[in-house]
């Protein structure tokens, strides 16, 4: 073994390498990868499809001066590893380690932070366009993006505009085939015909654009990577570079089953086997209920159809594609399209179920309001992922959707205590309902092992009593109440009430009358934003209805970005573990 | 003359008339819209040119079983002129009138409800899909959308997925090269050389995307449109048309100055000469003193650029697009790219004014949150036609930016009172600014004539007194603000005292706890939602801090849709009238 990667410590060493050293440092690259994440657990098919591409681009170009952005930045393990990070790699999506993506406070040569997917040919035109600006002409940007990120809207505005101008801009676009599941559309088939020689290469696509476009390049071919981009760093203006690679490359079994290897957790780095999970019996991932049970309720309801933006396997709803494929659609990355798409669904008399998860809904967020909320339409959002994610850390937090949406005339939002209870609501959605109707759950397992019970029918607006108390009422939105529930059992008896308050909107506003008459505290809990969240709409409430002298404790996600972790460190860090929870409550009690 | 419109009631009769009556109908239309709008005001150019197709496609096609979609939906006078709508059209925008953009609880007729662009494909291809779901094969379901509009990424994302399904979706490209400005992009320059037949038609863009497309037909051909609507019908599967229409035709000012009549106020319906306002000095409009100041500043500061997702002439960026046309940029119908296009420029060092209509910037919400926020990069959102904004109603009023900004880390939230204050803060922006400012003003003029002051330096996170008072605390934000001295000026004196916050984040905690101290009764005032919105905040800090016994009362937008009409009449409807602020204020001091 050489043991080139050990003397890099950043591409100023790589690029003192002779080229065909080159295949040695990416044999060794993967291989750093393949350990750390085997043990480590993390992304892995992204990056390693692309240890040949982060080599070529770090040695042809000029990092960082050259401005380079990986979109989804899932894809830059080999980067971070060149790039100064290699001793902290097994930090990796650790709680006050290193991010799983690219963070500008992280690097300079993270030029721009990518945790959601498409952003990177605006920010990099961005770039080039300052650099003009600015007189740098021999500044470089590049922006690295693969064929399922290309799909959405917000890329095709990107390239819509840098067509036009005469930016000094390369993209390289990783074509897979793959998103995390495999990619969908018509630009997708559009360029397996390109690289299948069917599409007349003259006129293709990105030409129409205004590209300079070249390839398709085999990106597992060092030698023809550099080549190609030492030609394209002279050629000036919107450059489009086609390289095809395969996900997963290096590792047999990630190459042939994609997407589980897309973050597989901890598997054998020799053999690449997933390491089985401790047997033990476990409750259900929120995903698993609502996969399960739109497949129970669609086989009776033909009226049910099913909508993902590219989270067929996240969501679970691929249970639902699987066994209704005209009914259930993968749209791809275009969450703006799933909700409108759901829209016009809605209004023939379907009753489309929408699953997206919490943090990328941001992206549909005028879509929800102008097509869905405007005009009254029964679309059922079902909000994967709200609430703290984990070790996907700040880009992927779903902490804004209460504060997002409460604001908007005709919503009903709830949110499910736990299986039993998202069950009951998807079942009480697809009866029938006049409005558009928000369900908001968290990433992971819920609480209850026997959860297949029959369904009922849930009472729209109404909370549900959990226990009385003497002095302070609690009151909780979704599962962070079974926290409360724990917390409670080992204060004073009796004292502490506690109500599951279910609907965010319409509140409850019976039950907090009775409430706010009988309890001098009250203490409000939730998974998301403090400012504007639940909360805020108790605080509504009191005021509205004149209670004085009525102290409020608003519990929830401070006005901070939270950073990547365990899920126990993350509610430490915010101050919703039991264990703080508690010490407000005491507090409370003895005043 | 013939009048042969006064005798159709809806399509029914339309599609009674032999193909060489038609030309007859167009006439009659075109000058039916002229004569209203003349007077009545409205969208005018539009309109206009889609009069042929307008009827084509109702004598084509059996609406409303066939549904039709009008994308950006001012074009479709002509359609709801034919769609049992003559009589009521001279009440078109106004309150309790007609809305000025298609709706679907206004007819049904109106399948979707446009008001944003580009939504129109995915809201067809949901109803087409519906329909292949239910069985009913034969309904046809249109989209109609103009070449400005199907640039956006949303319309992207729509044909991407329509490309691979067999839906019956007929898509008619209404290319006239404008949108309410000239239309911009890679994709526009495309279809001006298909146009041109500069581009190879077996090959082009649409067909690479699956769809069958036809065209170019010229869009005033009334025998060559239904000829080819006709042709169409019986074609299955995702099909694209593309036409070519003038904007204003018929109208020769209109066809001359596509911008001034896209919306041209009252003009004499002969000769076509916008007729001039009453000669009295008023008060600029805040689009004015934006366009105006941002030029004064970016002549001095060089690091200044402008943006504007395709409304350079409503936010009057085009003045600084006139002046520096390399540091100023319309990106077309792209919020999202313009959001991240600018987070890319700040990361430059460049500071970046973002000027997007606050309903508008629903569409970039993600891109604010995940690519400014996040990184806390000094982008300056100018969020123009922030609160209600009259006559384009109940899609066009931006109301729900205070709320759905607040929650989001990092954000500065400024709203000037006066034209004035707009100055000044725009100049401290670009002094520099280490986080995101967005700056949120009203459409419309403001109340200060002599407002070209010396620059002064805004101080972030204080707040104003206006004048101190006894009893009560009036809180207020932004321009609402005026209406508020004028009402305290008809109180009994010194009771009412007025607090001009200015920064809706971060509060004046300062002012704040002085205020709090002092009196006993609070008053908060928005032109944007009380759910979530700036009152909450306060109420927010009131529980935060302990405060007892202190009643605040929040005056703002109601949780439901706000329709069209003018100013006043909307004010009233939502009880921010003068008389009702009043009203308020007195009930407080008489309690």
């Amino acid at each position: 073994m050489q043991n080139l990667l050990s003397k890099i410590y950043n591409p100023k060493d790589l690029r003192k390498l002779p080229l065909e050293q080159l295949p040695i440092v990416a044999k060794e690259l993967r291989n750093f990868i393949i350990d750390v994440v085997a043990t480590k657990e993390g992304h892995l098919g992204a990056s390693l499809g692309v240890v040949e591409l982060t080599i070529a681009l770090h040695y042809v170009f000029n990092t960082p001066n050259d401005l380079l952005i990986w979109d989804v930045g899932h894809q830059a393990y080999g980067h971070k590893i060149l790039t100064e990070r290699r001793d902290k790699f097994d930090t990796n999506r650790q709680f006050g380690g290193i991010s799983g993506f690219p963070k500008m406070s992280e690097s300079e040569y993270d030029a721009f932070g990518t945790g959601h997917s498409s952003t990177s040919i605006s920010a990099a035109l961005g770039m080039a366009i300052a650099s003009k600006i600015k007189g740098d002409v021999a500044k470089n940007h590049i922006a690295v993006i693969g064929d399922a990120s290309i799909a959405s809207g917000m890329a095709f505005e990107g390239l819509n505009h840098a067509g036009v101008t005469d930016a000094n801009l390369l993209i390289v676009l990783n074509d897979n085939a793959m998103g995390i599941d495999p990619s969908v559309g018509a630009l997708k088939n559009y360029f397996t015909n390109v690289k299948a020689g069917k599409a007349v290469s003259k006129t293709n696509i990105i030409k129409a654009l205004n590209f300079n476009y070249s390839g398709p390049v085999d990106g597992h071919d060092l030698n023809a990577l550099v080549k190609e981009l030492e030609r394209l760093k002279n050629v000036k203006g919107p450059k489009f570079l086609h390289i095809i690679t395969t996900k997963g490359k290096g590792l047999e079994q990630a190459e042939q089953d994609q997407v589980k290897y897309h973050a597989p957790g901890k598997f054998d780095k020799i053999t690449g086997e997933i390491l089985p999970k401790k047997n033990v019996i476990q409750p259900p991932k929120y995903q698993d209920v609502f996969g399960d049970t739109i497949v129970e309720l669609a086989r009776k309801n033909k009226k049910i159809v099913g909508i993902t933006p590219a989270m067929p396997t996240g969501s679970s709803l691929k249970y639902m594609i699987e066994e209704f494929p005209d009914r259930a659609f993968d749209v791809g990355i275009a969450e703006q399209h799933a909700v409108t798409l759901a829209a016009g669904m809605a209004t023939q008399g379907l009753i489309p179920f929408c699953n997206i998860y919490s943090t990328f809904l941001q992206r549909a967020y005028d879509q929800i309001i102008h097509d869905v909320a405007l005009q009254n339409l029964p679309v059922v959002f079902c909000i994967d992922r709200a609430g703290l994610v984990g070790e996907d850390g700040a880009t992927h937090h779903g902490v804004f959707d209460i504060a997002y949406l409460r604001s908007i005339p005709n919503m009903v939002i709830y949110a499910p205590m736990n299986e039993i209870d998202l069950r009951n609501i998807l079942y009480t959605a697809q009866l029938g309902i006049n409005y558009p109707l928000a369900i908001r759950y968290p990433r992971g397992r819920g609480v209850t092992l026997n959860w297949k019970k029959e369904f009922k029918k849930v009472e729209i607006g109404k909370a549900k009593t959990l226990f009385e108390g003497t002095k302070i009422a609690v009151l909780s939105i979704g599962t962070i109440g079974n926290a409360i529930n724990s917390v409670i059992a080992e204060l004073p008896e009796n004292e502490v009430g506690h109500f599951n308050m279910k609907f965010i909107k319409p509140l409850d506003e019976k039950q907090l009358h009775s409430i706010f008459k009988k309890y001098k505290n009250i203490v409000t809990i939730e998974d998301g934003t403090i400012f504007g969240g639940f909360g805020s709409s108790i605080l509504e409430f009191s005021s509205k209805h004149n209670y004085k002298n009525k102290p409020i404790k608003q519990l929830g996600i401070p006005d901070k970005f939270i950073e990547h972790g365990e899920m126990n460190e993350l509610l430490n860090e915010v101050y919703l573990s039991k264990k703080h929870i508690k010490s407000v409550l005491l507090d409370i009690l003895t005043e």
